[in-house]
């Protein structure tokens, strides 16, 4: 339906961390330094303030001020996407409409997640609201897919309906279901439609298929991997380096995310503010914490990326 | 573990819905109607701002501006209980502090309920940073257990954790499940615990296992034949009225609650501006809106307030 364009945003998205304060408040320092040390590591662009950016624990106030403050900072915003979503219609709006005006490539918005199995005319009635009450033509948004967190799946007889009445604004999706199939399904029925995948584990699959990159809480660590593989897709070495970067990700998926990536990162850069974590997620426990930098430090791929810890 | 305090909140509650204007914004002025209103007709408090009122759906500032206008309005603050719960902890605190202000009776606290399966060290650090960041000593704290919508039920180990932390501030639970057992659980180990039922079916059975009353969505339209039944519940004609009272509750709960209580409401008061909601959820479609009018209005027991409509 769509056309491919070709200032999409494509390739290796990091769902960005959001490094917290003592008190609870987003690091706004820690968090630009972290989305440049991303951008010099092999992510394309950044996704901000989506589940792994714990975006649904902080307020709005709190959403609109990060995003503010990095393209204040200089963070291109033309590759940024910023999680945007929010049970309530006029905060979905405002997070949306704010990273319209800061210019960013895009906003990625979750279904509303509160009231269970709503009607697919309640959920396009929403998505309209929100592409309605913000009103930029500059809006390109991505629709969220992650039924495991949101509980509400987005389905591609909504996505046609969305489709055809935005067809300007509706960029794409990103499905962190986890379900390959489903990715594959959307693909076909939504040739050129800007799908990332939620796992760098379908990267290849999904650039294959005609998706456009990943969007993933792991790449905060796997970019470097990751990026390999997308540079050489259509190279013979695609596969073998797929499967380097799938090891990684099979290690790291084994624990909670937020609390598994800002425990790698803290010991990356040797900061302990790193385990800053809004509840109800907690820093991993002592133990765990050491098995998953072992289990990590032991995969020679990561030598480049832990060498930097161990050797700092 | 508490003592029954006498000017604990009791009897029945109402979650009060919100009629919103056409762009989808509280309606002030009728809300604080309809709570006179209820209060008039069989509401021994209100529970503004729950599921029911749609809280979730929206902002914090449209919750706050609520509280404040209700507060402004004369409607009896020690009367009311209002939803203050939020996956985001600053929002969470923001609304409760509001309804503390105001002078409320207590706040209704759901579980951050956007990541799944958290830890109950995660929820214990919610509840204690709400309740440590509002810091008064007024704050009398409900705990909101709908685990259909929220996903995170509230488990008698909470509970335990939270009234030996907080001894004076955990004043009770309402309990949304449809579970009567798990009311009576709790009701056991924590005798004296400020229980209310989510739904007016339990409310015998939860006043005559030492519970507190009902916080329902559906008492918005069968709050004279609950009252009835919390008047009468230590007289022989108990166990009558509570299964007249459950007949309507039957009829009601077949359908969406805001959409079928809002279609009540505007058949009541005969105007149509009571069919606004929030989008994900829907209006009754118009022949499910007939089916539910007829069917309350062939109920005997509701031909007082059904009559009203008919008359009017």
């Amino acid at each position: 339906m769509n056309a491919v364009s070709p200032d999409q945003p494509r390739g290796v998205f990091a769902a960005v961390l959001t490094p917290l304060t003592r008190s609870l408040e987003p690091d706004t320092k820690r968090f630009v330094a972290h989305c440049r040390w991303l951008l010099e590591n092999g992510c394309d662009g950044l996704a901000p303030l989506g589940t792994t950016g714990e975006a649904n624990s902080l307020s709005v106030g709190q959403r609109r001020a990060l995003i503010e403050a990095t393209a204040g900072s200089g963070v291109p915003m033309e590759r940024c996407i910023f999680g945007s979503g929010s049970c309530a219609l006029a905060d979905a709006v405002e997070v949306t409409r704010a990273a319209v005006l800061a210019g960013a490539a895009g906003a990625l918005l979750l279904p509303p997640f509160y009231y269970k199995n709503p009607t697919e005319d309640g959920l396009f009635a929403f998505f309209s609201e929100v592409i309605q009450r913000v009103g930029d033509a500059r809006l390109r948004l991505y629709l969220y897919h992650f039924p495991q967190l949101s509980t509400v799946p987005i389905t591609a007889g909504l996505i046609a309906r969305l489709m055809a009445a935005y067809p300007g604004t509706i960029a794409g999706l990103k499905d962190s279901s986890g379900d390959w199939s489903n990715s594959a399904n959307l693909l076909k029925q939504f040739p050129g439609f800007g799908l990332f995948s939620g796992s760098e584990e379908f990267l290849l699959a999904n650039l294959r298929a005609g998706g456009v990159g990943c969007i993933s809480a792991t790449t905060n660590v796997t970019a470097p991997l990751a990026q390999a593989v997308y540079r050489a897709w259509q190279e013979p070495d695609a596969d073998r380096l797929q499967k380097t970067l799938t090891e990684v990700r099979m290690v790291l998926q084994g624990y909670p995310a937020q609390a598994a990536l800002k425990q790698v990162m803290s010991a990356l850069t040797h900061d302990p503010a790193w385990l800053e974590i809004l509840p109800p997620n907690r820093p991993l426990a002592a133990a765990q914490a050491s098995e998953l930098i072992a289990r990590l430090t032991a995969l020679p791929q990561m030598a480049p990326l832990m060498g930097q810890s161990q050797a700092a």
